[in-house]
């Protein structure tokens, strides 16, 4: 078992009894204060762990790990030292911070590296390089295919024998908080002969989970799905917020491009895929039988809960959805092993989404394209209005976390607010 | 007029009179030899200019630029500085290598900062940030249509409306010169039920150019036409290596991904904009009208003639395509107020590439798909072989210039050769 793992430790630092961030966790993310440059950081129940101050109090010192790694906007330096540079941290950590006072003395110098999580910005955790988004919930696929191409023709000959992908946009991945605009393009109505420009008026989410990429590989190699792993730091929730009018116009035949380029949202605490391995779940049955290069053996899936909030500019919350990333056709390893397979290479930073995670019941459909079925079938609103789509002053906020044996290892959220269009605003 | 681009000027430089890069270019690039790191470069002739030596040497201390945007693996320090002080740098330039001799003192130093190019190792010139692939000539995507969906239904709806594109990926372009693995991946035989696995067998290239953004945006704003062009710092000669089978296979309904993902070629040195301002022709004219954020005033299109050549291991060369850049349907101009329209921020290093390049007739189809007409029409080469797709051991070259007036501005070459794929070798 990795030593941070343990479920008998607890940390002297207090923890909510549902945080989804016990001593188990030790996520890592990239904060800044008033005063400070952005840092390294991980984080124990509400306290920021300033690991940057961990560094230079010396507790580190055996790992030889440059300063400028831990002062630093992104983690990716962090990532490229290696899982097992990155796994010595993070039990290192565990050391210093559980109960047991044997061996360091963290605790008496706890004020030189701890914040509260109130009084700090937490930042976007990671440089992109580039980012893919796969389409890997045969149920979401299966919903929209039927909706656009019946349900005879709703997947596509290749989707059962490969995890189907595209390249999306990396610059505009924004951290949880982040205010999203409302997007312009072009749209073709309904009853329309002509497209016509305007604010994106069906503007969705889509619940998504995104791994990062931790080590590089060289053009011209091909991963394994059992070296994959190997090769994927930890993973975030990621919101791949879609305008659906701009997409069905744009889409054929090269696929999504400002339908969803906008704006992509992701939870700010990088959860290693370390502090998951107690949540492995074998995965659903393939059938036809993959090609070799994408077989696999072990389990591969994660059961990891998710949910969808809809909040109101006045505070009124509705949950409209509750689904499971263990749903997931294809995984991870797959993805990673189907997209090296070519001779592509990765770089550290590289993120890769799921595509939207539904289940089989209309209350785990992953957007409101689902959920409202192209917005025939309204959602209801405590306060008595109805959304088919997210209107503007909304906040969309997922949450993500797995729990097994009386341990829960969370994401935390990724919330985003929509504000207005501004149109014509040009540059 | 750009100081730069007098066509009076000449260079004490050698340079022959069939050279595309006479002291008007002053195009940017990146070096290193044996025993210096990576260096910013321009080149006039077969001579290669050291821009941190000519730094050191106090030709730029006026401008106030660091050495470390000089002694760099890419240029985009030096973009990002802006297009006024990229002009001055230009123009100083030009200034101390043409064959007056009034005020500098630089011919008599020659020799410390300049480099016959066949000493030198000439770089991939860009850190490519995130990089967009247009579809932009009417006749590349008329060919491909008619082909796959019959002439009466070979453009989609929305071509004529917007720039069609796709996120492609950034990791794996690569300089001139680099040798290009036939990469692997699934494929549906015409005769198959299954999908199989192994090297592609209808390898292509794609003549396109592509221009190279110098100057970020915000998330949420939006370029007009009139001001894209200031965002857009040069251009270079692009080869969109294409998987055919691989592709056809994927692509819907989400777009290219491993198909064209393996590798894309481009040549290494960034031409300004401003070097080709004198090859400004009318573009094609628009019909249906575009929505007013497409239109546009003032020529921008350019006149760039392109050509392409297939060698053989054994150097038997066919030129199977002369093209041009002004048949572009969509201009730049446009596809970046296209691509910001629903405020997708932009970044300095992002690339973006024209789709295919294709003239009317057959000697100008882009790629060996539209040439060979999906090999129903192979192409005779020299040597008594024909080509219906790239064979493992031929090198393409492309090369592209504009000439006008007695003036030549060119791009010299990208050139790749194919080596041979080499299934399950797995990481």
């Amino acid at each position: 078992m990795i030593k941070a793992n343990n479920p008998e430790l607890k940390s002297y630092l207090s923890v909510d009894k549902d945080s989804d961030f016990p001593i188990q966790n030790i996520p890592f993310g990239v904060f800044k204060t008033a005063t400070q440059p952005a840092r390294l950081c991980t984080r124990i129940g509400d306290h920021v762990i300033d690991l940057f101050s961990l560094n230079k109090l010396g507790f580190f010192i055996d790992l030889k790990i440059p300063a400028s790694v831990f002062e630093n906007d992104y983690i990716n330096d962090f990532m490229a030292l290696g899982k097992a540079q990155c796994r010595a941290v993070r039990d290192r950590i565990s050391e210093l911070l559980d109960n047991r006072k044997d061996k360091w003395n963290a605790h008496e110098l706890t004020e030189h590296f701890i914040h509260n999580i109130k009084d700090v910005e937490i930042l976007l955790p990671v440089k992109v390089t580039d980012y893919t988004d796969f389409y890997s919930s045969i149920e979401h696929a299966t919903n929209v295919g039927t909706m656009f191409r019946g349900v005879e023709n709703a997947l596509k000959p290749n989707w059962r024998h490969l995890p189907v992908g595209y390249h999306g946009r990396a610059s505009s991945i924004v951290v949880s908080g982040t205010p999203i605009k409302r997007p312009c393009g072009q749209q073709m109505p309904a009853d329309a002969t002509a497209p016509v420009y305007g604010p994106c008026r069906l503007l969705d989410f889509e619940l998504e989970m995104a791994f990062i990429v931790g080590q590089a590989t060289k053009q011209g190699e091909a991963l394994s799905t059992k070296a994959a792993e190997d090769y994927i730091f930890g993973m975030v929730l990621f919101n791949d917020w879609s305008a659906r009018d701009i997409q069905k116009w744009e889409y054929e035949p090269l696929g999504p491009f400002l339908g969803k380029s906008f704006a992509s949202s992701i939870s700010p605490w990088v959860v290693t895929l370390d502090a998951l391995e107690h949540f492995r779940v074998p995965g659903p049955v393939q059938e036809p039988a993959v090609l070799p290069y994408l077989q696999y053996e072990g389990h591969r899936n994660l059961d990891i809960h998710l949910e969808v909030d809809i909040q109101t500019p006045e505070g009124v919350v509705q949950t409209v959805c509750r689904s499971n990333f263990k749903y997931m056709y294809w995984n991870m390893a797959q993805q990673l092993a189907h997209h090296t397979v070519n001779g592509c290479n990765l770089n550290v930073g590289d993120m890769c989404a799921s595509g939207t995670i539904s289940g089989k019941t209309p209350d785990s459909y992953g957007s409101m394209l689902e959920i409202s079925w192209r917005g025939t079938k309204p959602v209801a609103m405590p306060d008595g209005t109805e959304r088919k789509f997210i209107q503007d002053g909304d906040t969309v906020i997922m949450r993500g976390m797995s729990e097994k044996d009386g341990l829960r290892i969370g994401f935390g959220e990724v919330s985003g607010a929509i504000i207005p269009a501004t149109p014509l605003v040009e540059v």
